[in-house]
C-alpha cells in the first residue's frame, strides 16, 4: 500500500490508505491573521508558541508552517520571509516534535526551510504552474521530501474537475522524470466552497477517488473552505471531513483545535477501520466528556495527555508535548 | 433515475440518489421501551402522540410504525398486534400528514397496516427467509407498495458482506418473479456495530455501493446500530451519516429528535449536491442556533416552522405539524 511519510527528529506520520487520517495542524500562518503577522515582524513569537503547542496536544500530526508576512518596513517577501520562515521553524522545532510541513509561495523560503528542517518535512507546495515546477520540483529532489501539489496551473483554478484532475496529472508526470515517485505526492485538488458550487463536494469525492485509483496519490485539502460563507460552517465541516474521508481523502490541513472536526476525524477513522480495537476513540471521548464543564478542547487533551503518561497507560491516541 | 416512492394521505416522500437523503423517524416501536409498551397495552397512546409529532417538527420524511407489544394479557402477537397497529396507525394518520412506514414481525399486523394506511405506505420487512419471502412478497404486490428487504435468510445474518449480497439479490429476483420492481425495493445491509466487528462501517460502505450499482436498489438501515457498545455514540452516528451518504445510501431509520444527527444529514445533503441554494440548510442553522439558549431541537424547530408559515415564507425544509 502506498504511503506517504514525514519525520521530525525523532517521530513519522504517514499519510496512507491504510493508516488514521492525517491532520495537519493549519494554525501557524499569518495569512488573514493581521495581529499574527504583526507580531511576526516586530519579533513576537508568543503566538506561534501557542498555536505549536495547542495543536499538538489536541492531536495534530503534523504541523503546518507558513511565514508568509509582507513586512511594512520591506515589501520584498523574497528578502524577509526565508529568514522568518528559519526563525518559525527553530522556534517550532525547539518545542514540539511532530513532523513540520513547510509553506510557503516564495521558493527561497521553501529551501531556507528545507535547510533547516529536522527529519523529512512536506514541502507545501508546487503547482501546476511551468515556473513553479522548475523552481520547486529540484528542492523536492534534492532533500528528498513529499510535496503538496496543487491543481492549478498557467491558466488558473479551473472549475472544471476533468481539468484539476489533468494538471495534477501533469505534476505527477514532471515529478517522475525528476526520479520523485508517485508516493511522495499529496494532490490538493482544491476544495471550492459548496456555498458557491454547489457541485463542490461531489467533485471533490469523486476527485479522490480517481487521483487514488489512477494516479495512486494521496490527497489533502484545506477542509474548512468548504463552508465558506455559509452559516454554521463547523457543522459542515464536520459532515465533510468523513465523507472525503469515506471517499479516499488521506490527510487535510485543518484547526485542530476545533474539538468537532477532530471528533468527526476521529468517528470516521474509526468507521474506516483505521482505529484498533477504538482505543483513540474512546480516548478523545474521555477528553470531549471534560470539555462539558467549558475546560477547553486542549485544555482537557493535555490534561488527559498527562495523566496517561504519569499512569503509564495510554488515553487513545498518543500526544505530545513541547 | 430510479426513486422509491412513499406516498401519505396528500404527501410525497421519495428515495432517491438525486434526493435529499430519505430520514425515516424510527421512535414510534415499543421494541425496548418498556414504558411504552405497557402504556400501549394499557390503551395510553400520548407517547406515540408526542412521538409522531416531534419528529415531523424535528424533520421526519417518514414516520416508522411499530405496534410489537407482547401483552401481558394475551401472549399471542398474531392476535394483539394486529388491532395495535390499526390503532396506532389511525391515531398517526389523524396527527400528522407524512408517509409512514408499516414496521412488524407478524405478517397479519403488517396485512392490518396495509388495509388502514392511506396513500403507499412503505412496508417492513421482507427477508431472505423463505417463510417470510413466501408471506410478504404477495402484500407487497397486492397492496403495490415498496418493501424493507432486509438481508437476513434462514441460516441467520451472515458476517461475510458477500452472503448479505446474495440474499438481498436473492430477494431481489424473487420480487421480480411477482412482478414488483427493484426501485421498490429498499434493501438493509444489516449495520454492524462497530465497536464489535472493525470492518463494519468499510462493509457496508462497499454493500451500499454494490447494491446500487449491481441491483439499482436503495438502501436503508437502523442507522445507531453502528455506535452500539460505544462512547460518545452520537459523535459515531453523525460520522457514519455523511460517510453512509456519500458510499450511496438513500435513507436510514433514525431518531430525528436528535439535532446533531439531523445536522449532519443536512449537511451532507447539501454536500451532495441535493439542497438547492442551501435553502435548508440554512433554515437548520436557525433552528440549531435557537437551541443554544436551552430550548429542545423539537421546539426551536416547531416555533421556526410557525413563523415561516405565518410570514409566508420559508424556513428551509418544509416541516408539518398536525
Amino acid at each position: 500500500m502506498v504511503r506517504t511519510v514525514i519525520e521530525s527528529k525523532t517521530k513519522t506520520a504517514v499519510i496512507g490508505f491504510d493508516a488514521p487520517f492525517c491532520v495537519i495542524g493549519e494554525r501557524i500562518n499569518p495569512t488573514g491573521r493581521k495581529k499574527l503577522a504583526a507580531e511576526l515582524e516586530a519579533g513576537d513569537f508568543s503566538t506561534v508558541e501557542k498555536d505549536a503547542l495547542e495543536q499538538v496536544a489536541c492531536g495534530a500530526m503534523v504541523l503546518d508552517v507558513n511565514a508568509g508576512v509582507v513586512y511594512n518596513s520591506n515589501p520584498n517577501p523574497n528578502e524577509t520571509e526565508p529568514p522568518l520562515m528559519r526563525q518559525v521553524l527553530e522556534l517550532v522545532q525547539r518545542l514540539v516534535d511532530v513532523p513540520l510541513c513547510i509553506d510557503s509561495s516564495v521558493p527561497a523560503a521553501l529551501e531556507e526551510g528545507l535547510r533547516v528542517a529536522e527529519g523529512r518535512p512536506l514541502l507545501n507546495s508546487v503547482t501546476g504552474e511551468e515556473e513553479r515546477l522548475e523552481a520547486i520540483l529540484p528542492l523536492v529532489k534534492k532533500y528528498n521530501v513529499p510535496v503538496v501539489a496543487i491543481s492549478n496551473d498557467d491558466t488558473g483554478i479551473s472549475e472544471d474537475p476533468d481539468v484539476r484532475f489533468s494538471v495534477a496529472k501533469k505534476i505527477v508526470e514532471r515529478a517522475a522524470d525528476f526520479g520523485i515517485p508517485a508516493h511522495d505526492i499529496v494532490v490538493d485538488p482544491l476544495m471550492m466552497p459548496v456555498g458557491a458550487m454547489a457541485t463542490a463536494g461531489l467533485q471533490v469525492f469523486a476527485l479522490v477517488r480517481k487521483l487514488r485509483e489512477a494516479l495512486g496519490v494521496h490527497t489533502t485539502c484545506g477542509a474548512s473552505h468548504v463552508s465558506f460563507g455559509l452559516p454554521n460552517r463547523l457543522g459542515i465541516n464536520a459532515a465533510f471531513l468523513p465523507m472525503a474521508i469515506q471517499a479516499g481523502m488521506t490527510s487535510a490541513i485543518m484547526n485542530p483545535t476545533r474539538a468537532v472536526e477532530m471528533e468527526a476525524v476521529a468517528a470516521a477513522n474509526m468507521l474506516m477501520d483505521n482505529d484498533p480495537n477504538g482505543g483513540a476513540w474512546i480516548g478523545l471521548s474521555r477528553v470531549i466528556d471534560a470539555t462539558k464543564d467549558g475546560t477547553s478542547f486542549a485544555d482537557a487533551a493535555r490534561t488527559a495527555a498527562s495523566a496517561a503518561s504519569a499512569g503509564g497507560g495510554r488515553g487513545g491516541r498518543r500526544r505530545r508535548r513541547g
